[in-house]
């Protein structure tokens, strides 16, 4: 018999293993529908509070202009850094397709901004969220890349790279799929990721890491620059949560570290430093002068990555990039760094809070995220259930979903209005741990 | 010596061969920065008219909605249906992420206006734009897929299928890739593909087809069906510019066709109905009663496109699928059908001119693309040089571009403000082909 179209069976390795992130919400729409009005939801690390108008006055104003086919007139223009702004960006008149590498004048306000305009812009790539392009930046590798990451983990790493099929089937016990190499991140190690001690080819390092809330330092991430440099490996770093780094120990950037320009790759997000997670707003910085095995002046990670994006993406929406551009302007660094004090201080009273029923606290000094080492011999599911359905009625994730080294915590989300995190701490102030 | 990393070599196989519209929107800056403001632009679909306000009014209003915690209150939503659906579709407060499928009010919109309602919610996906899905939805299938497409064709369906290996190397004469099924769509078949005549497990059937503006007629897109739910093989239907048909004989949708929702996946777009373009919206219609030939009740096509989203997708910004509800209005249709109509009006002044220089003429009736077939033994890329930098000084796209079966045409793009397409028209009038 013929051969006949098939699906693509690496998908078949996540069967029986539910999209952590779906798997909390089922359960807590399942309570709320009994008991409506009760829950209070610490699960998902997705922004509460609104967003300043200094940035949806650029969204508006970007919105109109899209009826109007001539730009700004010179007077119009001086009238205000937002509009100048708008105009330069050609966002003040009708615009079609945008570069697939994004806006220009975002491009450069990353680059100064982020990097102190060390790259060439075409060298950083504006995309529709971090989510996208921590998946998407697989392609640019081998089929038999050996992939490394933290355990526990963002999971997009892990699930672009099964679909990829660069790994086995999951293993039944822990979780953990077949060919990736998991380096742990617990208290034994201060969550600082040990370099593998094998051979690897792509690492993936999150900082802050989403779920643990805890940072790399400059000297841990020294370590893997140097193993990445002498294995012509390549890193790929994830700063989502950067600007909630306090620490002066702790690595902002990868491009920190002296030899990152040739062996790093970091992907950027709006969505937490300014509540941008429905907005969808990302970058992604691939140095020209990265080096691997084959590469060479034309066939290197840069022209890869250029010649993916320009086939198989058409920009970020131009309209979503004039809010980036918001978030750039001087006025924008300063509203978003008040939200970003504002979830700060709701992960100290989750901290405080946690702290006083006797349990270890991790994370959210410098990251939205607290995480909680559980009594001994609790498991994370079935305590994260509890704290659901039981008492006290609150929704958290299951540290056991981001990895087997996430077993026996739980995650705490230090998105949520103020009144929510004080309604939680006092609920907290009260539950006597079983 | 260890394996070190390397690049993913299908990449290579793209070399020396540059992205179509990259290539000829350098050209034209080249002539541009030489002759500044010579050029008419007609090598790009990609829409110039400007957004009309009642779009326009949704976003603006959304985005401003976006600074506030609270939504409506009754009275304020009752006021204009713009407001009841931004309140239905929880775009009248601040928002975070949405479902990675999409919001559920523009789903139920699209269901209804283009599919009457026959699908059930969890079968449209919401995208940001029809080339991230075309360029995706490909992950679905096997490694081993054999893959046929019209030629000339889209680039997009070609090019993903050669970064995910599903080819060889591109032929050096025809540039035809190894491995791929080409169905040659050219006057001698009224540009209908035949079916192929061998066993293929995916298809891309564009219509109406870009480059060549012509459309599938029902009598063709049956043939492909049945020869489809023979072969169990997959059909991606791409009908981006469905709304620029005029033709009684010619598919809106695969799904008009008996048979289809057993074979075909179809994807939408609101870039070229709606001027939409640098938006980035569309839509993927991906049936629960798809069959292949392992797929089952819990494993198929439908359920692996929901993991493969949920796993490397976060949506499309929900401002701008506030946009997308707008265009679904009855207003929205309205505003948009004047906007198609002018588009498709300049069709039919590029045709006649092109015509009265005495060549052949396809496509432009229920497509914004006109295809011309140059004098005998001119080749497309050479003529559209000429055309460019000599007389009459207009961008067009070598018809070469899209494949081996548009050599010896050029595109013409029915995309430009009417005075120049009447400047082109005039030009064209006074042109004396070598």
């Amino acid at each position: 018999m013929e051969k006949m179209v098939k699906l693509n069976s690496n998908f078949r390795k996540f069967e029986g293993r539910p999209y952590l992130f779906a798997g909390v919400a089922n359960k807590a729409k399942e309570f709320n529908k009994a008991h409506p009005g009760v829950l209070i939801r610490l699960g998902i690390g997705d922004a509460t509070e609104s967003i300043h108008p200094l940035i949806t006055s650029y969204l508006a104003e970007a919105s109109l202009r899209l009826s109007h086919l001539d730009g700004y007139d010179k007077e119009e223009m001086k009238s205000s850094e937002m509009k100048k702004a708008l105009h330069e960006a050609g966002f003040d008149k009708f615009n079609g397709y945008g570069d697939e590498q994004g806006n220009e004048l975002l491009r450069k306000r990353i680059n100064e901004i982020k990097y102190g305009g060390r790259f060439s812009l075409d060298e950083i790539f504006i995309s529709d969220g971090a989510k996208c392009d921590t998946a998407n930046i697989q392609q640019i590798f081998s089929q038999d890349a050996i992939v490394a990451l933290q355990n526990p983990a963002y999971p997009v790493y892990e699930g672009s790279n099964v679909i990829a099929g660069r790994t086995g089937k999951a293993n039944p016990a822990t979780g953990e799929f077949d060919g990736l190499v998991y380096m742990p991140c617990t208290p034994a190690n201060d969550f600082q990721p040990s370099v593998p001690n094998r051979r690897i080819d792509i690492e993936y390092l999150g900082s802050p890491n989403n779920p643990t809330g805890t940072t790399i330092w400059r000297s841990t991430a020294q370590a893997h620059v140097d193993n990445a440099l002498a294995q012509k490996a390549i890193i790929v770093s994830d700063c989502a949560y950067e600007r909630y780094i306090k620490d002066e120990r702790d690595m902002h950037s990868i491009y920190e570290i002296p030899g990152a320009e040739k062996c790093a790759i970091e992907i950027g997000s709006f969505s937490k430093e300014a509540g941008f997670t429905g907005m969808r707003l990302g970058w992604c910085v691939v140095p020209k002068t990265l080096q691997t095995e084959d590469s060479d002046d034309k066939f290197n990670a840069n022209w890869i990555w250029n010649k993916r994006q320009t086939t198989e993406f058409n920009g970020a929406a131009n309209l979503i990039q004039a809010a980036g551009l918001a978030v750039m302007s001087p006025g924008g660094q300063r509203v978003t760094q008040g939200l970003i004090n504002f979830y700060m201080e709701n992960a100290r009273l989750e901290r405080e809070a946690m702290k006083s029923l006797g349990l270890k606290v991790y994370g959210g000094k410098s990251a939205p995220y607290v995480w909680v080492r559980l009594p001994e011999g609790r498991k994370s599911v079935e305590f994260a259930d509890a704290f659901l359905n039981e008492e006290p009625h609150i929704v958290c994730t299951p540290g056991s979903g981001f990895g087997s080294a996430g077993e026996g915590y739980i995650r705490l989300s230090a998105y949520g209005h103020r009144e929510n995190i004080l309604r939680a701490t006092e609920r907290l102030g009260k539950l006597v741990l079983k």
